[in-house]
């Protein structure tokens, strides 16, 4: 730890500092029913950005979450700031404010320490990706999602919030850049070249990943979303929302880990989040056996991803309905006054979100299968042939999207596109 | 003056207050060559928004502006925060760095008391709207704003800056918020509702401003252009281009009054500054006499758009090749690394900003017919009849241009409709 960080008041908590800094903390004590005695830690981080603990008392119980001063990625050192705790604290407390049945509670965050109490998600939650993997069925999953995104979106835009109170959020996240440069490099960037990091299933998906290097066609569309994503503050977007950062139970869906949260196109996040279960759909046929197929579980993503489509659309307009002569600037009463060029207003504006959501979906596919960070959906299949036969489908479906999302009309024509990549 | 602005520093100085201010200051006494003891002062502002000095002893001149905490309009008094005196000075600075030859020196600013100490734009300097309205040609005015629109909005661009120095550039300006609230009220907003200050050239023209209003198409379309000037940072804009901000001889241009200055969509500026020559266009016929018809000067205007615009794109795409291996983070050199898919890629850029300038421009066109502020190219032409038929084409002309600026792929093309609008 350097000098300079441990004057600014940090110190990195094992076990025992922490059972000490919860002592002194009453926020946390509270939450634990001040029986502080017989605490049973137990840290659950993966050890590459995070340390993540789970407190329980025989009274309660909290998570805390202390940020390092870096990253650690493929065996390297990768220096991060410990503000994102600052930002993920922050997204938290904001989202959770407009959407609190689907964000974990934060008791107590101290930017300094760089070290959020939150919520314990307890058991059964599962993070999403794994239940998909196990092929687990949620069917509550759509409309808690679309819940999630029509608030957070909408409640943090300009349809809902004046000028004046969107650019003090956006000044505010404007210092997340960090984070925002590290999805910059990572989706929009490396996987279009010859970058040190990028890795794929090799032998067998190298002439794919080379294609996409020379994809001229790719690659213009992806400097269209790299300047939509910098420069476009439409919302306060989670930032990171693919199945890894969703817990849940067949009843509960809980969204974390917002570090990545900044003043940016609401596509982002809602591609994020569609095109990740794209690809837990191709990575089923690796994950089919003699006891499971997986088909029905293929028509169950499926299904899933139109639902959340289309439930987010319809909530997503009925807040804008709602509340339409509200303090938001993007349509004012008097101008939008009538029904009918409300209604052609909102449909333009839901389209363009539609073609959005399909390019950011698409690049965050591409990214999974040939840039740094891949997805535990694929790599849990064994076989690397019939792995890399899943993701080239993935990919090859995720370049179309890219290139001809703006063709696509409905949520149910990208399903039928999706399913022609599908072996069956 | 309220008791907490003088608490804070602030005073409003008079001519008195103005001389002791001066020999108190260096930076603008050393400019008068220390001969302070028998200056000419003379205030030139409108007394509308600002108070703005010119200061001369025999050894030299300075002009003092200084910002008062409201703007007045139409005889009504409006509150405007002084600040925009700090990001006027700001944008000067910023711009003057960067095209020295077009933007007036800083030699001062004090931002308690909300003053600008700057170069004075000496005659024969005047304001390029006046000039049109005399009908003098300006054979390098096209030459001249192109530079100053490529270098200004190329060096504040994600094409020659990292994320990390956009977003504390973005950050900063946001704080403007008030001045970009007043341009979103006037230009895209009030001319599309009955509001209270909206006029036009009554009786003549109360029905067409009445069919603005009822425009559901030209409704939908200043709805998105509204929501890209406040979502899209694209580059630190000057805000306000239109022909008042520049002051001309037929050697020199210089840009002036950034005060609305932010990080917007650079179709913005360049917009600003060719729908204003195009309304000077159509405001011509109302300034033809038997001496001059001003048909040769109709043409030079429209040739000076055309320049204009062809001089830009030529400075800014060359700007973008010589840097294209700098620091910019939009276009990184390892994807877009052959000479073909660059100029694709350029190609791609160059005509969307061709689009977003047609529409920018456009909304400006209609504000000055049917909202507050009306300019005096118009406005000079004494008969009502004939300043409205002037007007009506201008208006028409900007109506179909904002709802079909995509279908225009060259600055020629735009030339042979606006024409078409002309009765010549």
């Amino acid at each position: 730890m350097a000098a300079a960080e441990e004057q600014q008041g940090f110190r990195s908590l094992d076990e025992a500092s922490l059972v000490t800094y919860i002592k002194a903390t009453p926020a946390l004590a509270a939450r634990l029913g001040g029986h502080l005695d017989a605490l049973t830690i137990k840290e659950v981080g993966d050890g590459n950005l995070n340390f993540v603990y789970i407190v329980r008392s025989d009274a309660g119980s909290v998570v805390v979450k202390q940020a390092l001063p870096y990253i650690r990625c493929v065996g390297d050192s990768w220096p991060m700031t410990r503000e994102r705790a600052y930002f993920e604290a922050s997204a938290l407390q904001k989202h959770g404010g407009l959407c609190s049945d689907h964000v974990p509670e934060v008791y107590h965050f101290d930017r300094a320490m760089s070290l959020i109490g939150m919520r314990y998600i307890e058991p059964p939650h599962i993070i999403l990706r794994k239940g998909l993997i196990a092929g687990i069925e949620y069917p509550l999953l759509a409309e808690h999602m679309a819940d999630y995104m029509a608030k957070t979106l909408f409640f943090t835009s300009l349809l809902y919030n004046s000028t004046t109170d969107h650019k003090k959020g956006v000044a505010q996240y404007c210092e997340n850049a960090e984070m925002c440069r590290l999805t910059e490099q990572v989706v929009f960037s490396d996987p279009y070249m010859a970058a040190k990091y990028n890795r794929c299933t090799s032998p067998f998906l190298d002439k794919d990943a080379e294609a996409v290097r020379g994809d001229d066609e790719l690659k213009l569309e992806i400097a269209e979303l790299k300047s939509r994503f910098i420069e476009r503050a439409q919302a306060l977007v989670h930032g990171d929302l693919h199945t890894g950062s969703i817990m849940v139970t067949t009843d509960s869906t809980q969204v974390i880990d917002p570090e990545f949260a900044f003043y940016g196109p609401m596509g982002f996040d809602i591609g994020a989040f569609l095109g990740n279960l794209i690809l837990a759909y191709f990575s089923q046929d690796g994950h089919a056996d003699q006891a499971n197929d997986r088909k029905a579980y293929k028509l169950w993503i499926l299904k899933t991803i139109e639902d959340s489509w289309n439930l987010f659309h319809k909530k997503f307009v009925d807040l804008w309905n709602k509340h339409k002569d509200g303090n938001g600037e993007a349509y004012l009463p008097p101008i939008y006054n009538n029904s009918e060029l409300l209604s052609l207003a909102q449909k333009k504006y839901m389209t363009s979100l539609f073609h959005d959501s399909l390019g950011f979906g698409a690049a965050k596919m591409i990214r999974r299968i040939v840039g740094i960070a891949h997805v535990e959906d694929f790599e849990s299949i064994e076989d690397a042939s019939k792995r890399a036969s899943c993701e080239r489908r993935a990919l090859d479906c995720a370049k179309s999207i890219l290139k001809g999302r703006r063709r696509f009309e409905s949520i149910e024509q990208v399903i039928v596109h999706v399913q022609s990549f599908s072996q069956d």
